[in-house]
């Protein structure tokens, strides 16, 4: 697809009308950045498939112009995607410090990471590439070392927020660089892309800093072990816990792959601060004193396989929790979740563990990451735009935040919701919204990436549904008599053992119908299938209500 | 199993430690009384499966001394099993009137009304089986005409609440039976089995009045069409609903099956109230005036084909939404329904719809049918039971309502969170909890009552994330030689036109693993079969990342 000369072009190729996946594409002229790459995990209906990508189709197709990949933080539904996206098309990757801590483990694992170009850049860079010039400033988020954008091109400015807080009393003193957006914004900004997650909340998102308190008074209160999960990434969080700990006179131990790995990376880049001495190994915890100990683990989300699912059903092999014990969620349950969490906590509450869930706005002991209401009018009247997109976000919240964008002065006609692979062009400082380029989700399962689609997913619902009956049957090429079978084997459909009756019969049908059809000098093998399929189809559905994937099977010798 | 004379049980064959699907049973000497008959809908681990009731295994066992099937309202999670287990067994059923009418449709579909015996009570009733006689008291529910029971035995008396809240200022004027309760806990409760939904929410639940109020206030403001969604069974809701429209000059459409069933039945019965003339067929809404209809419609849940979820895509034959128009989820999302919910949320803003929903407590447009704290604290003073059983919720629920139950005096040794099938036993006075008796889910898929067991489930779980792989080979009998195939069919797997190679490699694999084995002289059967399975198992996962089930077949002739 060729983009026309002078225009300057903005669309989304993941992260609109959705949670997760994200990748934006800013491009002037010639001069292509991609900001994010993110994946997302599949929901229920696409069934064994292992995670979700964007579709590049359109940066492979322009891949001599693609100049960067810039990454706004490390979160999974920002960097996902880079090791398998990396594979096919290898831009240089400018992030912070932090952030590209975590996409290195990523690359490693993957062995991309010697090919891989990293640019580490922090709130102060500048980098030109091609006709855009790109600066940035630090926001808050639920882990640390994040930015936003500002892309500088002959058009104009184009802010892209990523995720963000107004948090102004945060964990590590990394303050918001209100400043530097309110001076963007005097400065003129063209388009705004600002997330959308939190739009639908009312008010202004509690500081980090709130949780660190309540998690100190609850370790205090603890005359026992105490464990605490959350997510890996939060640093702050971690942070806090740390802290906490330390007060408390408690020792930590760390649980999960994740959380042990990610507090390595934090610890070792200088992002997290624990005293020499006070980590001790897993298996150390049922030596120690239970009021003594503090137990940071993964699994906030109920995720099965995770630290907490497996310490709340006792199979968690180095750690256990007694009856007394203190069980910290320092999370909310991520829509979806609520049913994974909810049988954690009932499992806790049986081993007689005192369990702190919930919303964090009951318990105190988590706050969102992401911008309410009012910090979302702060953004929009920092930077002042005259044209505004909301990204992050599924169709009512990229709404909600278009009413606030409204309300604060951005005129409606200049609100654009987009859905991935709308192309919003400004020219002459004008903009319009009526092209496409190609976008979708590209699934992962297994080593395959993108070979699984439509086709296979219908198969694979229709088999989990009612399973498959497979009939095979051998007939004579001379005569076309049956030489073996039918034989009937399925998987899935009925108990065999307890539905011999059902299945002899249908070989019966199966049988008279072959017959009945040879008789009539049908031979052809289609036609077979065709009928042994229609004949088999209507007598199970008769007497199971069921409809099983039938494969007729005819061999001929 | 036999039961000690003189010996009072009480047990749950289904609603504790999960919700739905409710079956309690009262038992003295040789008298048993069931309680409810609930059906649930499975979760998505349960693949294929239509509904769960409860395993009557114990009943069966005892059929000749089960007395009676009382109902304590008509909610599905009460009544939704009725209609396989009265197939079974054909217990005479006890119920009000509008909870006997909605009965009474499920028997008709099912072909077992002209057998079953159905006997109309109310809150005035009093009724001898046996050695047990049961009077009623009048609660507050989200369904009308909805009863407790207290069973007086000669041990003493037991006091099931059924699903309850108290309202104060209930729509219908059908106060709750405080006095009554006052009363039966005067003259002293053995055991309480209260239900547990609310027992995690502070405060007490908001009359069910004030969500009127809300409905009154949205309609006034609507200036074009106004869609409503709610349960159709909340009988309540729908007089309100009613009532607002008359308020406010509209005429009255019903969208949805459910919806023009319950409606039917609840104005025949009287407990609805639609003046003359009001109700209009759905293919009028079209030609009315915007600002002079209502409609009331299913889908509250975001059930996919609900009238709500079609008409928000757009594929309802008989009505539209149109931009300005009004749109009111009277209801908060089940646990589980968030994400349809969401989606159809979205579409509607797509739509251009104005639209009012999330959580009751927000927007004023539903409140709970159940207990909150204080309310179950008020039931348990009143009640003042020697033993308390929770019932109806997930552990985590029954332990908080055991803290409760504590916190108003009841001795925690006397509080019993019994699981299904746990029986609490009780004789000279003195209840213990150390005998079980079968229990557990039973699975309806399509025609099939408990015939598809955990085997059926693994295979299908397995065929839904990878698919499936049939082999054919057919062998001569008299030396083993292949004289057709190994053909590969796949489904669910692969997309096998571009897979071809793959295919093909495979078939070539399998074909020199049963040469090789015929060179060494292994020709049985089940050896081919299990040494093929596993080389090409081996093969499919180093190439695809994929283990989908090998299913060979192996034909000889």
């Amino acid at each position: 697809m060729h983009i026309n000369k002078q225009r300057l072009s903005v669309f989304a190729l993941g992260g609109v009308n959705e949670i997760g996946k994200n990748m934006y594409v800013i491009q002037f002229e010639d001069d292509i950045i991609v900001i994010d790459c993110g994946s997302k995990f599949p929901d229920e209906s696409l069934l064994g498939i292992d995670l979700i990508i964007p579709d590049i189709s359109y940066l492979l197709e322009n891949k001599d112009n693609v100049r960067a990949l810039i990454i706004t933080h490390g979160h999974e539904d920002h960097i996902g995607g880079v090791a398998y996206i990396l594979r096919q098309l290898n831009m240089p990757i400018y992030a912070t410090r932090l952030t590209l801590g975590l996409i290195e483990g990523k690359l490693k694992e993957a062995g991309l990471l010697a090919d891989a170009t990293l640019v580490e850049i922090n709130s102060d860079s500048r980098i030109e590439l091609g006709s855009i010039t790109s600066t940035f400033f630090r926001t808050n988020h639920s882990i640390p070392d994040c930015l936003g954008i500002a892309f500088h091109t002959p058009e104009g400015t184009v802010v892209h927020t990523g995720d963000f807080k107004f948090d102004l009393t945060p964990v590590n003193e990394q303050y918001p660089d209100i400043h530097k957006m309110a001076e963007i914004g005097m400065n003129g900004v063209l388009a705004l892309l600002s997330e959308s997650t939190n739009a639908e909340r009312p008010g202004f998102t509690p500081s980090e800093r709130i949780v660190g308190e309540h998690i100190e008074e609850a370790f205090s209160k603890a005359k026992q072990k105490v464990f605490i999960s959350t997510f890996a990434s939060n640093v702050h969080r971690l942070q806090q816990v740390v802290d906490a700990a330390v007060l408390t006179n408690r020792k930590l131990a760390l649980l999960g792959r994740s959380m042990v790995n990610v507090v390595r990376i934090a610890s070792e880049l200088g992002y997290l601060h624990i005293p020499e001495g006070m980590l001790v190994e897993a298996n150390e915890i049922s030596r120690m004193a239970p009021d003594r100990i503090a137990i940071l683990c993964t699994g906030s989300q109920g995720e099965p396989m995770a630290a907490l699912s497996r310490l709340a059903s006792s199979t968690y092999r180095q750690a256990e929790i007694a009856a007394g014990d203190t069980v910290i969620i320092s999370a909310s349950p991520i829509p979806g979740n609520e049913r994974n969490v909810a049988r954690i906590v009932d499992n806790l509450f049986q081993l007689g563990a005192k369990v702190i869930y919930g919303s964090g706005s009951v318990t105190g002991m988590h706050v969102s990451g992401h911008a309410s209401q009012e910090e979302l009018k702060l953004m929009l009247t920092l930077m002042k735009p005259k044209y505004f997109i909301p990204i992050h976000g599924e169709f009512r919240m990229l709404h909600q935040h278009s009413l606030l964008a409204e309300s604060v002065g951005v005129e409606s006609d200049n609100i654009f919701i987009i859905n991935i692979g709308d192309v919003v062009d400004i020219e002459n400082q004008v903009a319009s919204q009526n092209r496409k380029v190609a976008a979708g989700n590209t699934l992962v399962d297994g080593w395959g990436v993108g070979d699984v689609g439509n086709i296979v997913l219908r198969d694979r619902k229709h088999l989990s549904e009612d399973g498959i009956l497979v009939m095979v049957v051998t007939l004579s090429k001379t005569d076309g008599k049956i030489i073996s079978g039918p034989d009937i084997i399925s998987r899935g459909f009925v108990y065999v053992r307890e539905s011999e009756a059902l299945i002899d019969e249908a070989n019966r049908i199966v049988k008279d119908t072959i017959n009945q059809l040879q008789a009539q000098n049908i031979n052809q093998w289609s036609s077979l299938k065709i009928n042994v399929k229609a004949v088999l189809g209507r007598y199970l559905y008769e007497h199971t209500g069921r409809r099983p994937v039938i494969l007729p099977i005819i061999m001929e010798i």
